[in-house]
């Protein structure tokens, strides 16, 4: 009975809000300038079109996620948790700035980022699609991808040869479109303003994805060049950064239907998938993730239940299996919630009657059905992948056997060639790594956790399924044959020791293949059909990008037959959003209000991490005194705001605009009930978390003040 | 810093919704006209004001609860949880009530009640203060209290020579005012229509306490007289009882803002307490419950960590532990949220100030000083006596020796005059009590845990405070003597035995004191001191009986003064209470709205319990079939809503009525901020939560159809 209930009001809510959906690209928004404008949008949609000019230029790359110029001086307004690598670089026992936050008093004062932190400024984003596929027309599979991957390696390349700039491909619509991105990279960044993490980071793991929260989630760093202007590693007499265009923060109060866009680097979305593939993921993937993960933590549970020092070793992989558990049950029942399979199916099955009656349909039907083939034949083998997966990386010690001898293989390579992963820059990783397995691997445990995932593939991999060198290292079809397998591999081995593991990551291929430690040799055996079964996998993946721009094609013309655009997923390039300040109905009978104030944080406070409110703060919040930065409804101090902006990860640090383009809001988090928005957008649902800037502002004029920053952004002084 | 904040908001929100505190003696009401119009009370005050004239009289006592009348066929409403025990005693294997619910097709199909459940009828309401107090004046003490206990019961014997009558004295601010309460006694109650527990009991532990709620917690009852028309015991041939009035069932849609009042037996509150009661209710009782409750979970857990069985024995104590920090703890939050230390503290100081300027203040203050001399006495040993009351409750076998020889001791007087609890009529409950030890305890952790309370005594009874009897039975002062003492107790005990139990507590007094039983000895010995200080407490309370009057003389003056009436202090009376459906604001950024809908329970559904919703009823959810009980504005179908209405445990069951008088719907809990609402209204928090009638109608139309009760109400078919 449930999914009409479900089915109905989504309906409702579809009709209000529907509008909201999208990470579109800057260059589509004077297509949908009817749209933005009905929602409120003051400006000239043509103004944001162009994302190597104002203002779409004053947001910027940051670390993996998004920030934006603030000041014309290259001020960089990013989150406190983006940033944190910064503030902890620079954190020393004498000065706590991760507990104490930091003001540099003036420019001298400003602290150099770790060195490899970055800021990039997009100054080109060019069509390149005839480029990046005249090779690869009339290929097929793995070498379709090569051909694809080769153009452009190639443009790349071409492109960095001005030094300063960083470059990149983008592939929109599912390999139908490719653009080249050219972004000038900003290499000594600088620490400005950080607030305390009990105030960037309040209530961290326990408030992560929750509403109403009350984080000061932001930082402040600002970009130096060279003297000459141009990019340069830090010296301490570089010169302030003057970007080409930078954002002016808000003054005026936000409230609940207001206007409001953002612009980020989104990272990854699902939402023009083949109804198949949300079929897949609803009633295969996330519920067998979920059962996978539930029964290895079980298993791992079982096996270190009589030993405390089992049980340390294993806390860290564990705590990372019940993330995973989480978020996929979390994924699962949004999309379950939201009635994903069956609304998609219905889109999906209009879409293709629609396009059944269209002069080109018989070409796109046919990719089309070719891609459900590959799809499908992914599919026959999922059960038996995911086990294998499971094989290869949750047995720490035979993990570490197959990265030595995986990384034998590719040093074979030229560096450029290797396999990403097993490059010379990422050995010192590896080396890591094999130290780590010290503390975090206890023989009986994943003996245990092995015969377990081994006994599940066996039983789901029949016949042509089965892998032949897994047979041949682990023979037995029942536990007990298994577990005596198990023992064979690891009776006698050397590699529980650190350094048997680093010596063996120093030997070529060759020492290693006349290795006798049993585990090595198991490694070396097994090595094949990983890279086998991962090649099987790219080939598809070549298929898929050869054909799915079919599959795009039809639903674009069948979005335009309805006066509708389509944005491409998400493939962490600048995205425009646009929504409203908005509150949320989480369950029936309650109702998230869209402003967070400080009153909250006296609520929340226990004195106690992560609940430490700092004295200083919760002083200023008895004084009262929030001047220019009050609400004037709400008579108090905000924090936080909620804004239906369609966002996922990435979008940390975006700017969140008001209907005049100037900043009123930080974006940081999303809510708990939108995580399975990266495959459907839920209007009901699907909420996203800023900072309310006027909170930063009062916390820069009354509470750990910085009135020379408040000036160079040109804002009150209180 | 953090009262401050709350202070200011607390004045805020106070200024809206102050007039909706009280719980109102109906004879109050009219001094409170001008209040009542301006919540939006259409109706004339003085025809609520006599308890004994409709429609007061169709509010009714049910069990330890709340009813009403809502026939002329004498059709009662309640709680699903208040006929509980009715429901329960007619289910049979075969016949599950519980599980399925009941509709009785016609009067022969209606089920006889447990023969004890009784239903009250109001019939006499009388001022009797000169006659209760005549032969206490002048006394004081134990004297005073005995005075007013023997002109209460002589009343009372009076008053029941009639038969067919339950008669009571109510006290009233606190001694200040008695009245004689004459209730016509129905005992032949019969159980009508109750939906299935999925739907009376929805959400059961998990939901209690707790906004949005979704439950059907209804059932109806009908009261049954002989013949002749007065109340007889169950008879087949009985007739319906026609109540000197009944409520009518609205069928306006309830709005948040909407008028509402209830009328309902609220048992205890401690409003009117003095502000040195309230510093030792948030200052040191509940802290202290708090402390002790944990430390007594931690210990009893401590000492059964090795053994199953002793956990086993152990789980209903301490779950009972846990459930009563939980409550103290939230009480605890709830008063320190509302800042009541302060406000009544400064309440009380103006009120002084004011006394101070009266003619009669000298008298009036000699009293209060008096009776503020008293509780400090209390106060002395509170720390002590909290200690000796877990000695003498908590460990299981100890306490039930002590029984025995109490009961031994009240054996030797008349049963009439025997102490409560131990009359001839308890008997049988102590016999299954003394059973009952047999599975709750074990030596070494009842052992653990008097030596953990017995340390505790010892640290906190210094000198004078020391008790001689304990001292002789468990001598030491560190762990390790007190540990030797109580093995002293202990050692050779036949008392672990059941049948040596049963049989000591047929034993009489002297048999008792020539036992040998080392344990019975110890309680022998003990038993005096225990029955002592329960003395200098009913002492205590006679001394308070006589002085807080005073108090209250001086509390009504100065509210006078204000403008503003006092009612009494809940004592399980009628009462009447009146505001608005309302909505709440539980924490910063959250909106609790104050009506739910049938979509909730959809949500909520799991398909296990206690959020197994009946087939029949996510069937009808779906089907969408509301008629006219569906809300015009939501759409869809209610299921209960929220009032600021002033309620407390007793409430139960009480019927809630809109401007002109109809019911609108049924209390039945009230949230978890609200827990502390006995000490001190706090009108941001105290809720209270009512199932809306229109979902008791729509199940009874579309659900479980009983059109015959519909009819019988008066309410549409559909």
């Amino acid at each position: 009975m449930r999914p009409r209930v479900l089915a109905l009001s989504l309906a409702l809510c579809a009709t209000a809000a529907q509008a909201d959906e999208g990470m579109w690209m800057p260059s589509q928004l004077p297509d949908i300038a009817r749209q933005l404008r009905a929602a409120g949008f003051k400006g000239d949609p043509a103004d944001l079109a162009d994302l190597t000019r104002a203002p779409m230029n004053a947001v910027v790359k940051v670390g993996g996620a998004t920030g934006s110029f603030v000041s014309a001086d290259g001020l960089v307004l990013t989150n406190h948790h983006v940033a944190f690598g910064v503030i902890q670089y620079n954190a020393k026992p004498e000065r706590d700035l991760i507990g104490n936050g930091f003001v540099a008093a003036d420019r001298a004062a400003e602290l150099p980022a770790n060195p490899d932190f970055r800021v990039l400024v997009t100054t080109g984003f060019d069509k390149v699609t005839e480029r990046i596929l005249q090779d690869a027309r009339g290929k097929r599979g793995r070498a379709y991808y090569d051909a694809v991957d080769s153009a452009s390696k190639t443009l790349v390349a071409e492109c960095e040869r001005e030094p300063g700039y960083r470059c990149s491909v983008a592939n929109m619509y599912y390999g139908s479109d490719f653009y080249l991105i050219r972004q000038l990279e900003l290499r000594d960044i600088r620490l400005v303003y950080a607030p305390p993490d009990s105030i960037g980071n309040y209530g961290e793991e326990i408030d992560n994805f929750v509403w109403p929260r009350h984080s000061g989630d932001f930082t402040l760093l600002r970009a130096y060049v060279g003297k000459d202007g141009k990019p340069a590693d830090y010296a301490s007499d570089n010169v302030p950064y003057q970007p080409p265009s930078h954002l002016q923060i808000a003054t005026d109060p936000v409230r609940e239907g207001d206007y409001a866009m953002l612009a980020g680097y989104p990272g990854t979305t699902f939402r023009h998938r083949m109804a198949s593939e949300f079929v897949q993921q609803v009633q295969w993937q996330l519920p067998s993730r979920v059962a996978l993960y539930a029964k290895m933590i079980e298993t791992i549970d079982a096996a270190a239940a009589g030993s405390a020092d089992a049980k340390v070793s294993y806390a860290a992989q564990v705590k990372g299996f019940k993330n995973t558990l989480k978020r996929a049950q979390g994924e699962l029942d949004g999309l379950r919630r939201s009635d994903a399979v069956r609304v998609r199916g219905e889109d999906e099955k209009a879409m293709l009657a629609w396009l059944d009656k269209q002069a080109d349909a018989r070409a796109i039907r046919a990719d089309i059905d070719a891609a459900q083939k590959v799809i499908d034949a992914g599919a026959a083998t999922r059960e038996r992948d995911q086990l294998l997966t499971a094989i290869r990386t949750q047995a720490q010690l035979l993990n570490a056997a197959l990265t030595v001898q995986r990384l034998a293989q590719e040093r074979a390579k030229p560096d450029a060639q290797r396999e990403t992963g097993y490059q010379q820059r990422d050995e010192a990783l590896i080396a890591g790594r094999l130290k780590q397995v010290q503390r975090r691997y206890r023989e009986p445990v994943e003996k245990q956790l092995l015969a377990y995932l081994l006994l599940q593939y066996k039983r789901a991999a029949q016949g042509a399924q089965r892998v032949a060198e897994i047979e041949r290292v682990f023979p037995g079809e029942d536990e007990a044959a298994l577990k005596r397998s198990i023992d064979a591999v690891y009776a006698g081995t050397g590699f529980g020791e650190e350094a048997a593991r680093l010596q063996a990551m120093q030997a070529d291929a060759k020492t290693l293949q006349s290795s006798t430690d049993p585990l090595l040799k198991a490694a070396a055996a097994l090595s094949p059909a990983f890279a086998r079964i991962e090649e099987e996998g790219k080939a598809r993946e070549g298929e898929l990008l050869r054909l799915r721009p079919a599959y795009m094609r039809a639903l674009i013309g069948y979005r335009q037959s309805q006066g509708r655009a389509v944005y491409p997923d998400a493939n962490s390039t600048l995205r425009v959003s646009y929504g409203a300040v908005s509150s949320m109905d989480p369950r029936d009978g309650v109702r998230y209000r869209p402003l967070t104030t400080v009153q909250g944080i006296v609520e929340k406070h226990t004195g106690a991490r992560p609940f430490d409110a700092p004295q200083a703060l919760r002083e200023a919040i008895a004084k009262g005194d929030f001047g220019s930065t009050a609400d004037p409804e709400l008579k108090t101090q905000t924090v936080d705001f909620l804004t239906n902006l369609d966002t996922t990860g990435g979008n940390s640090g975006s700017p969140v605009l008001d209907a005049q383009g100037r900043l009123i809001g930080l974006n940081f988090d999303s809510n708990w009930e939108a995580v399975s928005a990266s495959w459907m957008f839920d209007p009901r649902y699907k909420r996203a978390i800023h900072v309310d800037m006027r909170y930063m502002r009062w916390l820069m004029a009354k509470v750990y003040p910085a009135p020379h920053l408040l000036k160079e952004m040109q804002l009150p002084a209180e």
